[in-house]
């Protein structure tokens, strides 16, 4: 039988390390214009990706993000063995589209908003489990068919409330693997300089260490222009987890980062955790106030979307990590379980969350 | 490191075993009805499920089934660890509503109609890898909350064509696990006796022995009232990859059982694989033409849905199984990835199937 890899009740550490091998964060123009513009790879001022329309768009820039993420670890689509993907469209309909055209067999996954940490969390598991010498996560959002999906047409105009996010165009790849794939990309790597983000300094390497899987939470919340509120409990009930599970204070990290709180959701996180005993204001980021400057860019509460927190983890999170900034954060995507069905009939939006933990380690070669 | 569990190019073979701990099928008026109705735990006239609308109905069946699989193991829902869920819906809404319910982390997962496999294929990683002693694998469809969403009104009771398939009102849910939970639910299981299905003779237990994971396969077809001829392609490309991987014939299995082909679907099925050279007539089954009478019941093309392979695994194949008439199956599900915004754009349909290995163990106790 496996040694078991289950801590607490809820969580996971992985025994065999599981490298970041490659990454790459695909936007769109707005996002390229805000202040984390210099950590993403490829900018599309024209959102469009090539694409003959809004989802098209999304699916060609999933599978740009995909395939570039794979260049970039020194790594052909073929030998990545797994590849998990998801997108906030009925039936994944970017992800299912981009990845017709990449020979992966592929795994379909959605959790909303956090979709990239259950991605994440799947490939790492993969990896770690010896099922795949190499696996990628990948998700994105597009404002466009977001917008056109779950609220108003864009043609429409409608205002929106200060509460409301605004939907990120971006998709975040990442490339995980085992020792065996880090051996075979140090090489290629080597070969094709600067190919790993913008710094890399020799012997240093990202790893996914563990994680929490979240729990659907619903506190009942039914306004679908105020999603910080409706997943902001499942965050801290998942953050809570997490700490408990691993004997953990927030201090443990150098960074709690959600996904897209927003303003007004990351104050009710931040409550509900200091209700538990936990202050997490210190070390606390969201990845939808990092992504846009919300006076500057009116975006009210801050981005969301799939591809808000990938993009800034394949960008700017991962860059503090090789850089040495930081060397363990959690990273907490988080999830709005709201379907345009679910929302028209009046439902309440259940939220759901997964917590990540990423750490630097420094290798003597 | 971890030890590999590889085969081949894109298959996995797990080294513990993954025990069928648990399982259940719960289906609606018509599959009660139909030839498998003896094999089904629970049959709801109503197709309501006590639920308010469509959609709540298809949450409630998942629920019960999820539920009943976790009773029937003789385990309570919190001694499970992932539950690895999904339906046909938009943002998964049955499967997100109905694991609200559950205390168990969840991890939304969507393959169309080949969901059941990945769900099954990602729970027995879960377990193999060493994430959980215990993961669980629910998917769902419902006739009328699939025809409102990819098709018609059902009040508009529009004409189906002879190649269409009739969505399955199901749920099947299989819990699995690894030695150690095992043991603990055959303890609990002889407390209550006949809980674990019809048929479970002392010492046989039926194990995931691995699988492959399908790619996402596209040949052009747009027509969605003909997803047979969609998805064949996808489910014989997986088949030749998993029987090369594992260096076996078809006829290492007594049943190479695909998810809803239907009539139309399975002749291509069987035509392509004959090309390649694999002769798969004798042994070939399809879930989509075991859960209805098609004349009698005036399904056309047989049955589909998410809720067809996992309601027909749930209750028929693996009784088969446990009562020895078959020891080894491959069942491949398979899904035809088509969104209501794709088909009316007038995209293709591409396809997608998994193919799991089921066996069945005799030990001496």
């Amino acid at each position: 039988m496996s040694e078991t890899k289950c801590v607490g009740a809820q969580s996971v550490c992985f025994r065999s390390d599981v490298y970041v091998l490659g990454r790459a964060a695909v936007v769109g123009k707005k996002e390229g214009e805000g202040p984390l513009r210099s950590f993403f790879d490829v900018i599309d001022t024209t959102d469009m990706f090539e694409g003959e329309n809004w989802n098209d768009a999304e699916s060609r820039m999933m599978q740009k993000a995909a395939t570039l993420a794979i260049k970039k670890a020194g790594l052909t689509p073929k030998q990545v063995r797994m590849l998990f993907a998801g997108d906030l469209l009925g039936q994944l309909l970017a992800s299912s589209f981009g990845a017709g055209e990449l020979p992966i067999p592929f795994l379909g996954v959605y959790g909303a908003c956090s979709t990239m940490g259950e991605s994440l969390m799947l490939a790492s598991m993969a990896v770690d489990g010896g099922f795949a010498d190499c696996a990628e996560a990948v998700t994105s959002s597009h404002f466009a068919s977001a917008e056109k999906e779950f609220r108003f047409p864009l043609a429409y105009g409608n205002q929106r409330p200060l509460a409301a996010t605004w939907t990120v165009t971006g998709s975040g790849a990442i490339v995980v693997g085992n020792r065996t794939a880090l051996e075979r990309c140090r090489t290629q790597r080597e070969e094709s300089a600067g190919t790993h983000g913008r710094i890399v300094p020799p012997g240093v390497e990202v790893v996914v260490a563990g994680g929490t899987v979240g729990k659907v939470t619903d506190y009942g919340v039914k306004d679908k222009a105020n999603m910080g509120a409706c997943m902001a409990p499942a965050a801290a009930a998942v953050v809570e987890a997490h700490l408990k599970d691993f004997g953990r204070t927030p201090e443990d990290y150098d960074k709690i980062i959600t996904g897209d709180l927003g303003a007004v959701g990351v104050k009710i996180f931040a409550d509900l955790l200091g209700q538990k005993g936990y202050r997490v204001e210190s070390v606390q980021e969201d990845c939808g106030l990092l992504i846009y400057d919300n006076e500057l860019q009116d975006t009210h509460s801050g981005g969301s979307g799939c591809g808000c927190s990938a993009s800034t983890l394949a960008g700017y999170l991962l860059d503090k990590l090789y850089e040495g900034e930081w060397n363990r954060i959690l990273f907490v995507p988080t999830g709005a379980l709201l379907s345009p069905v679910s929302a028209n009939e009046g439902s309440s939006i259940p939220g759901i969350a997964h917590a990540i933990v990423l750490e630097r380690k420094q290798e003597v070669r």
